[in-house]
């Protein structure tokens, strides 16, 4: 198999990061992917930069040794505290989801003040305000973990009322009154979009890291002429590490489709 | 040492278990504790049976090959999944919270209708509902699965207006109107009691199995002989499996008290 024809690799925490692959399925129909869903070891967003970093880097080697031309790190907390640990290990390309993020909200804002919502692990990281630094130094940036996101997204209340109340206890009054831009900085987010979106009102953008992230991946691939061929049949395979019911009964929700054919897989650490 | 000098090994998926180790702290006041918290993997709650029962035999073995004279599976979740294949693998004595609280909650209901509530790993696993038929095969048993409870009281937001809504929104109008009792199965239900009194109102009893699992404890030790002498001092280790920080900090809140000396160990898996 020449490289071109190697699926896309794609890894998360667990379900979050099916936004991301929704959104490369979407703009990129023709290349193959695996997603592989760290179920055993969900959520990273309240573990260290070290233990987070680990699980980053097992979940990588095991995409790489099946091998994949690309690899997308589609969950915020292991893009913000091991995307360097990844590229220093592995010799595929390596797309975050922080950065393309960050470049989005940067190039919409036009206040210049940015918002940026995600996990502890995450904020705590300071990748995002780095990230956007670097891009935009002028940017004024405010930034806020929202730990309960994650596990409301994954009841399904994304609808109920109690979604609302809880984003409006995290983020009414927050946000300065000049700022226009919020980054979802979390893949869970998007599924909770429509409740952050009546706190904040009309006057914020949302900025979700999904297609700029996808835009990213054929960029590179573009740069390294390695776009499958239009007429192939593009493989779906998803791995987890815990047993696959509940991510495909809860996943349906961020894929916006049926999960077919989840395998589990084991990617029990080596002693170290 | 001689074995009655031994501390006894407590374990938990991370903080809840904290509020067993404080009753064995008030109850047994001269024993020693070694309390691991395996905060690298949680939470267990919505993992599958066999992951559950992997992580739990990997923190057991840590304790075991320290030295200790019995283990309390201070975690409900990996009491209802684990328990046989911990007691058939270790040959110190095993007690889980799943039996000790059953019996509580059979011996206290006047009417013989009991609810209980739990993670899904827990209440899936049906092992409430068994171990309340065996006590008192007449009960009649209401069981529920609240997963935002964990990351609400994670959160700190037991005092919440929010903590009273989500347990309004699990619990309101679910219980029959003949029942009197209802069994906290997770160990960090206690810190919401209040809010889920609320809700549910005077008639109902709340059930933890905190001081019902000191009870076992102290039974078991005498049986063998095994109490420690009052004279000693006793150990107070905590053990984790991630950073120690937002174990301490949020630890507090379910010990009730300051943590102090809170040391990393590592659990890595062996390949299996």
């Amino acid at each position: 198999m020449s490289r071109d024809e190697l699926p896309i690799g794609v890894f998360d925490s667990g379900i979050g990061g099916l936004t991301v692959l929704r959104q490369l399925h979407r703009q990129l129909p023709a290349e193959g992917t695996i997603y592989l869903g760290d179920t055993a070891r969900v959520p990273y967003g309240t573990k260290s930069a070290q233990v987070v970093t680990r699980y980053a880097l097992n979940n990588a080697r095991l995409l790489v040794q099946r091998g994949v031309k690309l690899l997308v790190v589609a969950c915020n907390t292991a893009s913000a505290v091991a995307l360097e640990a990844l590229e220093d290990a592995l010799d595929v390309p390596v797309v975050g989801v922080i950065e393309p993020g960050a470049r989005r909200a940067a190039a919409v804002s036009g206040s210049g003040v940015v918002g940026v919502i995600g996990t502890e692990g995450t904020i705590t990281s300071g990748s995002y305000q780095q990230a956007l630094a670097r891009v935009r130094p002028d940017l004024v940036v405010q930034a806020r973990a929202c730990p309960l996101f994650v596990p409301l997204a994954e009841e399904g209340w994304q609808g109920h009322p109690l979604a609302e109340q809880v984003a409006r206890e995290y983020l009414q009054g927050w946000l300065r009154p000049d700022a226009d831009t919020l980054i979802l900085g979390c893949t869970h987010y998007p599924v909770l979009a429509d409740a952050i979106a009546r706190v904040l009102g009309t006057g914020i953008r949302l900025v979700d890291s999904a297609s700029a992230v996808a835009a990213e991946v054929e960029k590179m691939l573009d740069n390294r002429q390695l776009r499958a061929s239009s007429g192939a049949t593009a493989t779906r395979e998803y791995w987890v590490t815990d047993v696959p019911e509940r991510f495909r009964r809860v996943g349906r929700i961020f894929l916006d489709e049926e999960i077919a054919g989840v395998r589990l897989v084991d990617v029990a650490e080596q002693p170290h």
